[in-house]
């Protein structure tokens, strides 16, 4: 007989019927009660032994991690917490695991320990719910731009254009690094490697999907990006998922109104769909901080503070005004802050926004409007500004607990603006010819961000370290598995 | 006004209303009749200009490529081939396009000509038309998971593992490659290294993904894969997007089941929702063969091949029954093939597929059981099967004109016999330990398969080179934009 996913088991309609399910024991109590997880779901299902006529050997084997297959009658449950179990009355082992040498055993383990075993920590409760919510939130990313005509654009993973500066960018090549071929020169011999040309992993698939843009008038990106920067934080991965919309017609407005609005929709798609898994990470969450001190706790449960963020517009702020905040504020005014405020042109640290969005507005709050020699080359210039008090039509957006999630702009649509900025920046025209065509035939108004993925499946899982909310973490020193 | 998209006024109920589009020129007639894309949708709004009452200069500067806003009123246009134009009240240009530089002008452009400006063809109604229906096949893959309940995995792009052999690895280092670091033995210092570590570009995620639905049952990976070969042909990219489901407690024949159901799934969900590209993409093919020999053409339109593959079963045949076809084949007799088929054992080339999927059978095809000593380590051995003539439980999907769209296989679940096919082809078992973790702790029966998306898009738009459906492609000597 085919088997039965527990999930579906568990929201079953009818009892008393013949079931099959297979899946790992979590654990297995009295010699008699078999906790089935199977992953389709946080929950195990009972499953009762008729541990009388089963022998002795094979009740031995039932340990937690082993794989079996039973087969029994579904049962309304007499015990608390479950609403059916299955009577078995067949059961196999289809394979051991060894108690002795299985490392996850149903204890409570160390988050570090968990990183060391990434190919296993997926079968414990946390991560099982974590992987289940970020493949649901990256669903709900494709549907909620597919359902409003956005073209889904794979931009180039491997790119020979090194001029973005977005970030330190790591090397591809297929050349012998024992025996590099040089030229005349005595250099290098690009012209060898498998391009014919030196190649990296892209920082960003936002100068590659403007041109889509404007073509298509709505694309979003969602693949992995690079950065080689030393950073051994727990916000920060060498390789990481970026979500990239560009829209044409679009002013930063309008950017903002979209940011804002896919955020909501995702996090709402993820409420509807992961309950179980969320009740799950706000009791882990809650458990977790027990431990800290009252003033470094959480002031709202995982769920109440993602319904805040679906209740609650994001308060939008010209950098200038967040400049005024600051430089008044009280942990300036007493020197708290590391880099204090002392006039208008300073870059923001993490600091001062984490003092903007935790302390002063208490939600989720875009910045906009920075000043220009910050800020990337591609943005807007605005109009009418004072002459040294340039600003760009940029914006951040600051989510309590995790710092910047989105950073986007309108983009500048001028030729000419743009040649002039990218001379000054000692950008090579030449080699981003095609970025400047998108500015040649046919430019016009347009804008976009991108989304660090795993910052908001951070926040949406109550996580707090980066390394735990994607597969297998890249991070200086580690590319294991 | 908020401008609406060429799409939504195409479809619109009323009329009469004024309404704002913008979009680019395609073509401007008679001083008078702009078509307007906005990439929207294939189809054009036809614009109708008041020239009598337009400047002069403004008229220049309509050209093919021009970023343009129209404000005027929509009504039922008396034209063929279009229920709706817009009678313009009021025209900007937004952004110019010189006639005489743009290159995408309205005519006939070769697709050479157009690969290398990979920034502007998705101008063309073709390659917009090619980028849409992706897109919509790529929502297509991700609804067919998600609604059965499979997890999105992310398995990781940079890896430290290089033992499975699927393919040449691309390098990734950030070290300094004319100023290597050397350790004590005089060797490249891969300790120095980002990952304190030689890293490569994934070949496939499969490895890590079996890690995954050891746990969660159900998952699939859907990201970019990369192989350093020098393959300069039509079916070949350095770069590729590869979709790799994989399911724990399936054997083969669920694994085809699972596969042609995906496949027949995503084309049903491309006919049903890209009916105007397809239709755009069909002519096109009709076209291009014209000039071919009567034998080259296609026996089938588009769409007809389309539903045939939506309505007829694949064809599934043993890699033994194939090789009896074969031999006797006519040209096997007539010593056509280049290989020719003498015994079993014998790796199937191209030129036998083909002839296998387009001459004998007529339809997708899945083989399975292929001989043990050309599959991969991790394939399941075949019980019972006489000595001399071991096979495994693969199995690839050949579509006619793509050849190999899918390779999958149950998995060896059998510890020992794993590690015993591991010791005899020189697989690390220690740099693969986590990999056997999933046979030492609760092991069953899997199976999974990949299928490389831009094949499935090739088949789906009726393009030949592999080159056309990416938006950049990279290949030997090629990483531009």
């Amino acid at each position: 007989m085919r088997h039965t996913k527990v999930k579906d088991l568990l929201n079953s309609t009818t009892t008393l019927q013949e079931v099959n399910a297979k899946g790992w024991v979590r654990t297995f109590r009295n010699n008699q009660f078999i906790a089935l997880n199977d992953g389709s779901t946080i929950n195990n299902i009972q499953c009762v032994v008729d541990f009388e006529n089963t022998p002795e050997e094979t009740l031995k084997r039932i340990t937690t991690g082993a794989a079996v297959s039973v087969i029994g009658t579904l049962v309304e449950s007499k015990g608390a917490g479950q609403k059916y179990e299955i009577q078995v009355n067949k059961l196999e082992i289809l394979g051991d695991s060894d108690a002795e040498k299985f490392p996850m055993q149903p204890k409570k383990h160390s988050l570090e320990f968990l990183r060391e075993n990434a190919h296993l920590r997926v079968r414990t409760n946390a991560f099982g719910a974590i992987m289940r919510v970020r493949s649901v939130l990256s669903y709900a990313v494709h549907s909620y731009f597919q359902q409003k005509g956005f073209v889904y654009v794979n931009t180039p993973i491997i790119t020979g254009a090194d001029a973005e500066g977005a970030g330190e960018m790591f090397q591809v090549t297929s050349l012998p690094l024992d025996n590099l071929p040089k030229n005349e020169e005595g250099n290098i011999d690009f012209k060898k490697d498998f391009f014919g040309k030196h190649t990296n992993l892209t920082v960003s698939g936002q100068l590659e999907g403007e041109t889509f843009a404007m073509a298509l008038g709505q694309i979003y990106t969602f693949g992995p990006t690079f950065r080689a920067e030393n950073s051994n934080t727990s916000r920060h991965l060498a390789e990481f998922w970026m979500i990239e919309p560009e829209v044409a017609f679009n002013d930063l407005d309008d950017n903002m109104d979209l940011a804002e609005d896919f955020i909501q929709y995702v996090i709402k798609y993820a409420l509807d769909n992961c309950q179980d898994d969320l009740k799950f990470l706000e009791g882990r969450l809650l458990e977790e901080e027990k431990s800290k001190p009252q003033a470094e706790r959480s002031e709202m449960a995982l769920l109440e503070k993602l319904n805040f963020v679906l209740e609650n517009n994001f308060k939008r702020v010209s950098y200038t005004e967040a400049i005024d905040i600051l430089r008044d504020s009280t942990p300036n005014k007493k020197k708290k802050f590391q880099y204090l405020i002392n006039e208008w042109g300073a870059d923001l640290q993490s600091e001062h926004e984490r003092f903007l969005v935790e302390k002063h507005f208490k939600c989720p709050v875009i910045l906009y409007d920075y000043p220009a020699n910050i800020k990337a080359f591609y943005m807007r210039l605005n109009d009418n500004t004072e002459p040294g008090r340039e600003t760009v039509r940029a914006m951040d957006i600051l989510f309590p607990g995790i710092g910047e999630i989105v950073g986007g702009s309108e983009r500048e649509e001028r030729y000419d603006v743009l040649v002039e900025k990218m001379e000054k920046l000692g950008i090579d025209k030449e080699e981003l010819y095609w970025y400047l065509d998108t500015r040649r035939f046919g430019s016009a108004t347009h804008a976009g961000f991108g989304l660090g993925f795993e910052r908001l499946v951070l926040f949406v899982t109550g996580m707090t370290n980066i390394r735990d909310v994607i597969p297998f973490p890249r991070t200086p020193g580690s590319a294991e598995f």
